[in-house]
């Protein structure tokens, strides 16, 4: 909804019922028995007689700048089909942190696209870990778990965050700064064993992008001494073979069967040549989110009765896919492109229509299209996967 | 909330603002925090001063046909009370076929009512099984799975497919011919290796019931060759002794313990004797849906807060228990009654009212009731399950 | 839905039907795509500019009463808030009985204030286990299995009940008086085997809190003999030895790694000295609801975008803290205090703000504060827990 829609909204006596939609939530209704049901309550943004757009030029949007960091981010709130996957495109210059923080309500995987990031993360037993990443490195920090990201060296980073939470937004990112500096200085005193004046010249505010010292090349011991996890949050996805290679293309993918404690988000870097395709396929257990790291491509997406879109993406977009819907990306640019793929499972599951297809014999085709069997015999055999631009 | 504040709450301009549920979804409202809180939100068809119907006459409505083809639907739409179960009765003739297809919201689960059945399934390893099904078979394609049925043979055959959510329907079920006639040329004969001309003639829409030969006795080899799931997709329940046999009816019972791939839903079938009673009991872990196969039934459903129930069933009709509710199963016809049932859940659980009592000691019972002790002495000291005319 | 589409959506007496969130829920909005969405969908009562109140004066409620029994609740209807857990305080007279009854909607974990409870619990394998319990001891009944509570011996009980579910209440109970009091003698006899004279003088309401002799002091066997279940329903958890002990106070737990069956309830008791503090901290994976049991405590509360808000709570209070979100407990009394805890997850999991610190090195610290880094030197190398008036 815009800012003018909302406004509409919300006058007059409106106000009194958009109110109550959370009263409506705690009345006596409230009372009543079957708790399942709110699992299966589809969305009203698939639920009409078109496709809504699936597409958000992320790179484009403005976002939250600081200096010459910056964060931008694709939401439920930029893009309402988004609802079980958000992103954020980051960007931190050197010398500058993103504070610690912590996110209540998402798992946060990343990808890195250039410079070199250092992270810190504690899980609830106490282990932190300290990490370098390269462009082309993977983190994942599960719901909840504090960690802050800053940058290596004299050039800025650049990376991609993913999240499992389309409703991920300010409400469910927790500053340290933003903590501290709004707690009573005696009990920050009491807390730490400390003097009040211990805490004199903290931040009052979020800090958000913190700025100082070009961080040491070797990373210094935590204060308790070095106690780490038993699982590494780090992942080198680019540093791995591809998993699929074909003459239109090639695939890096990582879920939790490779780097387990990766549970909630699985992770894609699709690369097709000029013309390529990545084939039409569904995913069954997974929401989809894309971003274009370089070239120009089209997304097809299918939605049932009839309800088909096909949206042109630039490098710095992004895309949406809902659970179960058949979708295709194909390069329609002069040189490769390279898009990065979020799904929120932590076990990647697909079907290709190639598969299908191939999985069924010439009769049922037949009777299924209305066409001669002898046409089904000459459909490919197997997966297709990627096809290039004269087929197979 | 009670009739009154509700007609309160729809009176004037505040109706406006209310029914922008989807618009409230997306609001500011949607950055906040604890995203646990609507798996426990009640059904507010449930929370009502009265229980809602819980009937509906599923052979008697329309639904949809095609020829002598037809599927006729239970879910949210027909049904309000119904959230976490739908189900479709479906019949097809020879030479028809019900194309192929998947489900991005539900798991289906089948029985087969009369004739012979064939389905083919793939799924995301690439697998595919062909299977044959008589009357009293059963199948289960987990969510997402393509799939598709085919009647076998001469005669037409009817069966019944229950899926484990409420809101399965239209939006949910992606055909085949669907994408295919929604896909440009261009890109199909890409995704194929095959020139455009090859899907000339193609259906434009979704073919739904498919028409063709009948198909040969043996199936014949899919085109990628044989490439088996490792578990079947097919049981034969009415080929197994019952599980549960009384001198009121019998029950036939498979879950996951003995049908793996069956992970999330249990399916019944119960035959009572006229006069018999499938005695009171719960659910603690599932919704109930019921098909009459034959016979006259009488359920009562127990809500909580002196809310109570009965509904009498023909041939045909559906009933639907929520999760926890109380209920009974009786025969109140002239002859052998057979209900068909479906929970949504991988493992059966139930409590049995009999059962309940029989645990507890009798000054337990005597103060619950205000009832002498020696009254408790003679109730039955083991699960009733079934009760004859004459009880036990 | 476009703006043009919700206009037409919102003409004439479509609005009527829309306006309804249950009517919304069937129409056809209801037959989409994603099923996910929901869960994520964000508590709106969080998504203010500033926190609401988390605090409840459970024991100055009024409850419900009969004789000297009385159950006083905290659910959403009390404390809108508190959407993941309710909590209710109970007590019973000597000779009395919370009947027979289960939840549809939520398990059951208490602890014993005072006075000694018997209680009877059935599971859906038939098995039945009877316990007594003393001040200090715990039960967990998983959701939906039937049981019963009863006073043991001539003095009063007390026992303060956590559910895991913030909307259990009263459409969430059922009693078993409520249940064969609506049903009628014919089905009665027929379930039993018994005559329908047997229920004569059975009671035709739900009894809710029966009264009869007080029970004997060595439980009788059940009507249908011993038949236990694999784990217990009991743990004796002020019978422990602390798990964790500070010059400040000490901790009780209990999950399922030491309770196997609660597997989705965790509880803790905490004593804090005066002055005393359980420091700043947040609990990944659980929504944690306090019931204060004596003395008097500070809790705050931080919610992210510099919300942050303190309550001070007595004897007979109860707080609640969503997932996620900081807090901590301070002894602002002049006597010592004890707070029953507990969270909605069978696994206790948490992150204290001085071990977050410790797991961090000091350039780190210096960066994201913009302080010299030798300040952070001072603060605490390991997990600080429970700080005493004067610090650790």
């Amino acid at each position: 909804m815009s800012n003018f829609a909302r406004r509409e909204f919300l006058t007059g006596a409106a106000v009194l019922a958009a109110a109550t939609t959370a009263a409506f939530l705690k009345s006596e209704e409230a009372e009543g028995g079957d708790t399942s049901f709110m699992n299966n309550v589809p969305d009203p943004s698939l639920s009409g007689k078109d496709l809504p757009t699936f597409k958000f030029a992320l790179e484009k949007s403005e976002g939250k700048v600081i200096g010459k960091s910056f964060g931008k981010e694709a939401t439920v709130e930029q893009l309402p089909i988004s609802k079980g996957i958000a992103g954020v495109s980051m960007r931190i210059e050197p010398g500058a942190m993103r504070e610690l923080h912590w996110h209540a309500t998402a798992a946060e995987w990343a990808f890195v696209l250039e410079g070199r990031v250092r992270t810190t993360v504690i899980d609830p037993h106490g282990n932190s870990e300290t990490n370098d990443f390269n462009a082309g490195d993977v983190w994942f920090f599960p719901r909840g778990h504090g960690h802050m990201l800053e940058c290596l060296g004299n050039e800025p980073c650049q990376f991609i965050l993913i999240f499992d939470n389309g409703y991920f937004s300010e409400f469910g990112t927790f500053s340290i700064s933003d903590w501290i500096g709004h707690a009573p200085k005696s009990l920050l005193a009491k807390n730490f064993g400390l003097p009040e004046s211990a805490f004199n010249g903290f931040p009052k505010e979020e800090v958000y992008f913190a700025r100082g010292a070009v961080p040491p090349e070797k990373p210094a011991t935590p204060l308790q001494g070095l106690k780490l996890p038993p699982q590494t949050h780090k992942y080198e996805l680019l540093e791995q073979a591809p998993h699929a290679e074909f003459k239109g293309g090639r695939e890096w993918r990582v879920d939790s069967t490779r780097f387990p404690i990766s549970t909630t988000i699985t992770g894609v870097v699709l690369d097709l040549e000029p013309g390529s395709l990545r084939e039409l396929h569904w995913h069954p257990t997974a929401d989809e989110w894309q971003y274009v790291i370089s070239g120009k491509i089209s997304v097809s997406m299918f939605g049932s009765h009839g309800r088909y879109r096909t949206e042109e993406l630039e490098k710095g977009d992004v895309a949406y896919i809902p659970q179960g819907y058949g979708h295709s990306i194909e390069n329609i640019g002069s040189t490769p492109c390279r898009i990065l793929i979020g799904l929120n499972t932590g076990v990647y599951q697909a079907i290709d229509l190639s598969q299908w297809i191939a999985g069924n014999p010439v009769d049922v085709l037949a009777t299924n299209f209305g066409m001669p069997a002898a046409l089904f015999e000459k459909f490919p055999k197997k997966d297709v996967f990627i096809a290039d631009q004269q087929g197979r």
